[in-house]
């Protein structure tokens, strides 16, 4: 399936000069929708995934599907302030500054096959981080899959000791 | 299965005197996570749902694997700024202050028909901005799904026209 076809791509949001690729309209649509994960619940299949780990918010829509589908757990990773229990916090550049990531402290454990699943890979700066964590954590990266691949940004360089999967590339 | 076991109560988050209920908990057990989300889509396919809707971003933990057991297409409601092409907006009253919540315009058909869904029923405040939004753009809703309610807010008399169902109740 041409999941291109379901993607808007909106030019000037949410900067001048950024072309984002809204997931929406690919989400508005069941069947396709449930194409996409499935494409990524058949990656997650062959790496045994215990747990998936998303950060929020749209990791949660990639991610928590897939999660359903394998009947393996969800950790999200969220910003500061939004988990109630004690959490690990890594700080990550962003395109425009910096903000911090969380994860509860617990919520791994270790020697856990996990899959990082994220819309969308950039420059990779959320993911290395979410990474970070969940090796602090003990669980093992045995994936990462993304909707959407921004491959003239490179973030495949920053993840190149890790099993990259992306169903759409631009 | 009680799903209350599952559910992690943090006094004092977060803020003093609230008693929060933590999903993560529930979520991180990929067979009790199947199974709440299993009895809400019991729930959905009694009403011929084509769209699920959920707020951002503990309803698309619950709404996204909902829609992708259903294969029913999934819309996002989002705070402010998020939502890229021509959006509704509704102001909403929350416990402290006022925020504002969006939906793409061209997300519901008329005619379609709606599932909620959210984590948590409180006040009921984010789903009645919800639902109006939903109902402006010509979509039914016909039910409204949550894994907790707190029934000493009695949210459920602000949606006393609705079909309400929770999986769990404080």
């Amino acid at each position: 399936m041409d999941f291109k076809e379901h993607i808007t791509v909106v030019e000037d949001f949410p900067h001048e000069g950024i072309s984002f690729k809204d997931i929406t309209t690919l989400m508005e649509n069941g069947e396709v929708y449930r194409k996409a994960i499935d494409e990524m619940v058949t990656f997650a299949k062959k790496r045994e995934v215990d747990v998936v780990v998303g950060p929020e918010a749209r990791g949660f829509v990639v991610g928590c599907p897939v999660s359903y589908a394998l009947e393996a757990g969800f950790v999200p990773v969220r910003k500061a302030g939004k988990l109630p229990r004690e959490v690990l916090e890594v700080d990550y550049g962003l395109e425009y500054g910096k903000d911090s990531l969380n994860i509860h402290k617990d919520s791994i454990k270790p020697g856990q096959k996990v899959l990082i699943t994220d819309d969308l890979l950039a420059t990779g700066g959320t993911i290395q981080a979410t990474i970070s964590m969940v090796e602090e954590l003990g669980g093992i990266v045995v994936g990462i899959a993304f909707l959407i691949e921004l491959s003239f940004l490179e973030g495949r360089k920053n993840l190149s000791k890790y099993d990259v999967h992306s169903l759409v590339t631009y």
